[in-house]
């Protein structure tokens, strides 16, 4: 009998897992310099979570969601996204309580049943922060800077972010109104998908990229602001340009998420088309409230690292994810061998990374796997070189041999 | 309306979860040291994966497992343990074609339903490693040594490691009768949980907490090795010997999983009691080939982080696991905050932690949160040191405090 992994899911193997591990650690590294400090909560959540978080009424909670329910007979589900559960641990442990503002990222597992297509899988992953605590301006200018670094510290090209506001509910509501005003005279002419975001979620419809033509007079969100919410907004808009933040102001792009509010945003990157946004977010004033807590502000936003390892690559980025083995010791006969099993458990103990062979192989097998690791050094352990103790220590850059002592060989990996 | 993560998870908040970033940062940096390379899978499988590699019959199985269908119809399970998707990754991606033999390790949430208690999570966590391709003892001593290492490096004491030989299915087959010959007679003294041993697996008998006294002069299955077995095992202890792993011999041991042969091996700490045992494994000569791939050997090990922060908890071990931030910018009044964002995204960019008020607070307030993040320094800036273009940097270890140009603040971080 043989097993296949679940449609839609990957297995992260040695050569592709450092990728991966590269970029994370560019990831923690980031957040190290801004003080975003990890949170990570369960993989599950009771499935009333997502629908009160993300919305009963989306895509995801309607189609997408791994649902189950438990041997208690209570209903869970696999997360699909990351801000509901960082929300709901951060009202549960009482976080409102602590005297600075709450800054945390994650670095998480992400499932959504979807048709599984190029760069879309039904277990991905994210990379996310969100903020508690404070509606400054500057914070949303920070969020947004920190995930512009992301993309730019890995050697990303063409990177790009596209801002909105989006308003407070009350402003949304009255544009809501003006659009459909604008829309309606046009509706048997717009697509299906149109026409039913336009019961839905008309502020949407501008998002469509089939009916971009019939919109070119369109009200724009921006003039329906009040005059709290394009304060806020001219300040993000000074603080990126303080930061030498390169965006564009998008006012059509309103993201899929009913609870935004003010700043909207999305991380573009020069991509194969049509999945060249790579990530995004927005301010979210109402959703702790929402979900039980306190009236507190929150803003995030979440990274698709697929979207972004498939961009590296499109893009030809080389990252610097192979760590070179320091040495490999060749042995040659038993004695031999099993002196080399002690002398890499001591190089071990030293810090050094350190291989050898296990399958009783020949010295040419040995040293092809040597390259293989692309091992710094080579050592060469036969009967003679044991009898007196020393060992065949050779640079596989320079390409030079010489004799060590035994006892000496981690002195002279440096 | 109040929402609580699902009984048995965790929420990893700051404070705790950079111990958790340590301890795995320790197996990261022992995994290459030993040459172990990380593979991730998918967080679920199909469930028959696990009815074939843990053994349909086990306990993981028949009760514990977190298993639901897909929306395809297709039972899917959250893996209960770490070994069958990583063998079936094995299988699955023909790792068993390269030249060299196959060395992994994974660090990964594991899922079990079983009753919340002290130390026991339905989200656990595990740090496991895999070896595929040779069945040279060496590689058990390397195995057993890796996870010995990593125990005592991050500072545990009374580290101890038991080992066993549970032979080959022959082997273990006659000792089975041998073994049931010696309880059969006193079976009706044992308690139920031995009885019902007696019929599924006679060999864990011997672990019963409650019986040990009746099990003095029962026959060892160190007695019934062939001689294969028994080099084998020997050379595993010569190995263990020769690397300084301090370990004991318990013939008793033989873990919950049928699949092992020859080697097993438990690791032990100085705990609470019950829970002192951190993680154990084997070698599984069958296992590949019942997931149906070749006939190559295997072993490994599964180490319970959850246990590991316990017992480092228990035993008062302090991680250095806090960075404290290189920088915070005390900022008095708007000019001088609108400057401190864009000084702070360039102490960013430059490499440094760096950290402001968010929230309009006097300098008071902006100095405790200074110190609460454990600054190596602050840097105060008023309206009069903007005008100067300088700002006061002041030492937090040693009290010192002068006036740096603006432009040469993140020189003088160093």
């Amino acid at each position: 009998m043989r097993f296949e992994k679940p449609t839609g899911t990957q297995d992260f193997l040695p050569g592709t897992v450092e990728k991966w591990q590269f970029v994370e650690e560019k990831a923690r590294e980031l957040c190290r310099r801004y003080n975003y400090r990890e949170i990570r909560t369960p993989l599950f959540e009771q499935t009333d979570l997502f629908e009160r978080g993300v919305g009963e009424t989306t895509d995801i909670v309607e189609k997408e969601m791994y649902s189950f329910l438990d041997k208690g007979g209570r209903s869970m589900t696999l997360r699909p996204e990351g801000t509901a559960g960082v929300v709901r641990a951060y009202v549960q442990n009482k976080l409102y309580g602590e005297p600075d503002i709450t800054k945390l990222y994650y670095i998480a597992p992400m499932f959504r049943y979807e048709r599984p297509q190029a760069g879309r899988y039904r277990q991905f992953h994210q990379f996310g922060v969100e903020v508690f605590g404070t509606a400054d301006p500057s914070i949303d200018a920070e969020v947004i800077a920190l995930g512009y670094s992301f993309t730019r510290e890995l050697g990303l090209s063409g990177v790009k972010v596209e801002i909105n506001s989006v308003g407070t509910p009350e402003v949304r509501a009255a544009y809501r109104d003006t659009l459909l005003a604008f829309l309606t005279p046009m509706k048997d002419s717009l697509c299906s998908d149109c026409q039913s975001r336009m019961e839905r979620n008309p502020l949407r419809v501008l998002d469509c990229k089939k009916d971009q033509d019939k919109f070119v007079g369109a009200p724009s969100i921006l003039d329906s602001l009040d005059e709290e919410c394009t304060t806020h907004f001219n300040k993000v808009r000074g603080y990126l340009d303080a930061m030498g933040v390169i965006y564009e102001v998008n006012p059509r792009m309103v993201r899929g998420l009913d609870y935004y509010t003010h700043t909207a945003f999305e991380f573009k990157a020069e991509g194969i088309g049509a999945i060249d946004t790579v990530g995004g977010g927005g301010r979210f004033n109402g959703l702790v409230d929402q979900i039980g807590g306190p009236d507190q502000p929150g803003i995030g936003f979440g990274i698709g690292l697929e979207r972004i390892m498939l961009i590296l690559e499109h893009q030809k980025v080389e990252l610097k994810a192979v760590k070179p083995l320091d040495v490999y010791v060749v042995s040659l006969g038993e004695a031999a061998e099993q002196e080399a099993v002690k002398i890499i458990f001591k190089l071990r103990e030293a810090g050094f990374s350190a291989e050898r062979d296990y399958m009783g192989r020949k010295m040419k097998a040995q040293m092809k796997s040597a390259d293989r690791l692309h091992a710094r050094f080579t050592a060469i352990l036969g009967d003679d070189e044991l009898a007196r103790g020393e060992i065949a220590l050779k640079s596989m850059e320079t390409g030079e041999q010489r004799f060590v002592k035994l006892n000496d060989l981690h002195l002279e990996l440096g």
